[in-house]
């Protein structure tokens, strides 16, 4: 299908020109064939786009998609009896059935609010990547990875195992719509051995890491004790940072872990709402934008959120800097923006993602910006960031296929995923009866 | 109009059943009749409550409605460059005509997400009033007193005659939907002529006073510095505390500060949104929980928020102060929604509002539990706090009243009023052209 959005408000995350008013967007083989003022000719569905505000699919740098079967599950406990008492026995319990339950609702969620593309990092992944490359996300996927053993081989743990697959079999599908990242669950979950092996598989690879950083204040400070080093430190001692890596949370590096992340070229991904729910803390965002750190935004699982609603984040990210440092002008607008898209794609080393631009990938969410709570629009950038929801999408394009369009889900069975979640997933997984 | 809700979840915010399953509501001249498990006999429409949950309506307890006009204007200039060169010109050109398109505006947000009720304090009342009455919502109005003069004398300074008025014309009006308070707008706008005079007119009439408390550091500080004393011990020397307060902000307030608070029996208006976007701070909340104060939420004026929705400062409230204190159990989802309902209703002075209880105003605003965010629902407390957004709500009932359902507003005009905001208030009030 070829497309042409008429007198649409373009968010483009373009410096120069981030806001294009009255612009025309043609779409075509899944990419952005023109943007501009100017009607292109063409035999295109047209679009009317007044009143709306087209931006770039917004990518989700960290969560864990299936986990949607726990949200709000044994809330209100502390950190570690809801884990080991209630989240660890209930994913023992999980299969591929109720994990295409669960994909599918999270999915629906993130297509509803304007996601195109995100990071996951959990088990069951042939059935995450089946489903998502079903519903026409693009993702990054990684293939959670714990291990304390010493005999740690990564030809034959069983998930380092499934990792390798997972790479065979789906890095690049579908015309790049599926990567595959490699993993370290994190450093409190692993040792040196996992950690250069994981590397070494990175790089001979081409592939990224995605992995869990100094997320508690507890896990930090035990690795010093253990290591006399930081995880960052550890981590990089150990030639993980000689990828690119995806660093999720980052609320307690330190300063020197910063310096190294910026050298390195890693992504900071900022969870705010999951460490704030967690009370893990609030992550040094203004000491990682000072330091030129590509810093990306993430749901994290629903879990310990409870929404994949990332205009929560966006709000978050330029909202709660701001409370820290006294300072009103502390992440903009704008720079909430680019963390949702321009540095998520950079993040997900997908270089035609995350504006809108001739060339790119027409990943486009669209905004019905006719409605109370965004009226007047004073500023298009102030509006998306302080004003509007999640729910204010009424159209999601990925790759020039419309995915979502006023509350109707196109590429996803979402009755059958809420039958399943009810009949299957909550009395087998959860115990619910 | 008699109501029968049939099969609901219905959020009671009683301590001893905060929630029932199948619930029926029976709503008759404006009251609940009857909530409870069994069917009532009775002629009433009926509303099937099926995926349906029904909390109290919602109460924002420190707005500036008119200040949609100022959403996101001259968003990302310091706050006296904002407030000297953009707010107040701006302000000073307002008229009712533009005010009663503004407060349009506002309302309807506010009905879109599920607020019945709300605290106001601004200018050109009468015209907020009439439309607020028209709306059918509740509101405790206050008329922004601010004076430097050691002449102030209430029977004559402007604002302080409209107050006079606004008691005589509005409070209790349409059998106490419309209530009047006194004001305060702060204690570096006025001086303790003002509060005393202030405080004697809320006595003699048995009124409250809403007013800003320690929003930010520099007014804390400056307080001290010039009377030796914190604003709030300034105002309690003047009599302030011996009426009931409605303190919005006190991000500020001292150990002191919360003890008066406590002992006067004043609310504290918690407003993180605004107090993040502003970096005024965050409230202490955690330890004015601990001595006991009544904690109510509110959005503050959307030109701080950018948003009139109280599921935002529901979140907010629960999450930011886990992230402060690292204990994941600070604030509980019943404690925040609580905020929003029973807390604020004490705080308006409304005894039989904030609760779905026989014999309370039928104030009713229904949330649409069967969509992706909302699944699975394994708590429900805990998926109205996390993860439903303002935009899960399908109908707002005020005291028996339907005045929203799905998307639709039956007693306001919002086209009109988008059409005014457009065509008069911009090029008359903010120069947009």
């Amino acid at each position: 299908m070829e497309y042409l959005f008429e007198n649409i408000t373009a968010v483009t995350m373009d410096r120069d020109e981030p806001v294009i008013k009255g612009a025309y967007i043609h779409v075509k083989d899944g990419k952005i064939a023109y943007l501009g003022t100017v009607r292109p000719e063409c035999e295109a569905e047209r679009i009317d786009g007044r009143h709306k505000v087209a931006i770039p699919g917004l990518i989700n740098c960290h969560t864990h998609v299936p986990m949607t079967a726990f949200r709000g599950y044994a809330d209100g406990y502390d950190l570690q009896t809801w884990l080991n008492q209630y989240i660890f026995p209930a994913e023992d319990r999980l299969d591929d059935r109720a994990v295409a339950a669960c994909t599918d609702i999270g999915l629906a969620e993130m297509m509803a609010s304007g996601i195109s593309s995100f990071s996951d990092m959990y088990m069951f992944c042939d059935t995450i990547a089946e489903h998502t490359e079903a519903a026409g996300l693009k993702m990054n996927i990684a293939r959670g990875l714990t291990c304390f053993s010493d005999e740690f081989d990564f030809r034959t743990y069983p998930s380092a195992v499934e990792t390798s697959e997972l790479l065979g079999r789906w890095n690049g599908a579908d015309g790049g719509r599926i990567l595959v990242d490699a993993c370290i669950h994190g450093e409190y979950t692993s040792n040196e051995k996992v950690w250069r092996s994981v590397a070494e598989f990175a790089a001979e690879n081409s592939l990224g890491i995605h992995l869990h950083l100094s997320e508690t204040k507890s896990e930090h400070e035990q690795c010093i004790q253990k290591y006399g080093r930081t995880p960052a430190r550890v981590f990089a001692d150990c030639g993980v940072f000689d990828v690119p890596v995806n660093a999720a949370h980052c609320v307690w590096v330190s300063g020197d872990d910063i310096r190294l992340m910026a050298e390195s070229g890693a992504t900071a991904v900022h969870n705010p709402v999951s460490n704030m729910k967690l009370a893990s803390g609030i992550a040094p965002v203004p000491e990682l934008k000072r330091a030129g750190i590509n810093i990306a935004l993430g749901t994290d699982g629903v879990s310990s959120n409870n929404s994949h609603d990332m205009f929560e984040e966006i709000k978050l990210a330029a909202l709660i800097h701001k409370a820290t440092t006294f300072d009103p002008k502390m992440i903009t607008a704008f720079e909430a923006i680019e963390m949702a898209t321009v540095n998520g794609a950079r993040a997900q080393r997908r270089e035609d993602s995350g504006r809108l631009r001739e060339g790119f990938d027409a990943d486009i969410a669209v905004l019905d910006f006719d409605r109370p709570h965004l009226t007047p629009c004073h500023d298009v950038m102030s509006n998306l960031v302080f004003s509007a929801r999640g729910s204010d999408v009424v159209m999601n394009m990925v790759r020039g296929e419309i995915i979502y369009k006023d509350g109707e889900f196109l590429t996803l069975d979402i009755e059958r995923a809420k039958y399943e979640m009810e009949r299957y997933v909550l009395p087998t997984v959860c115990g619910v009866k």
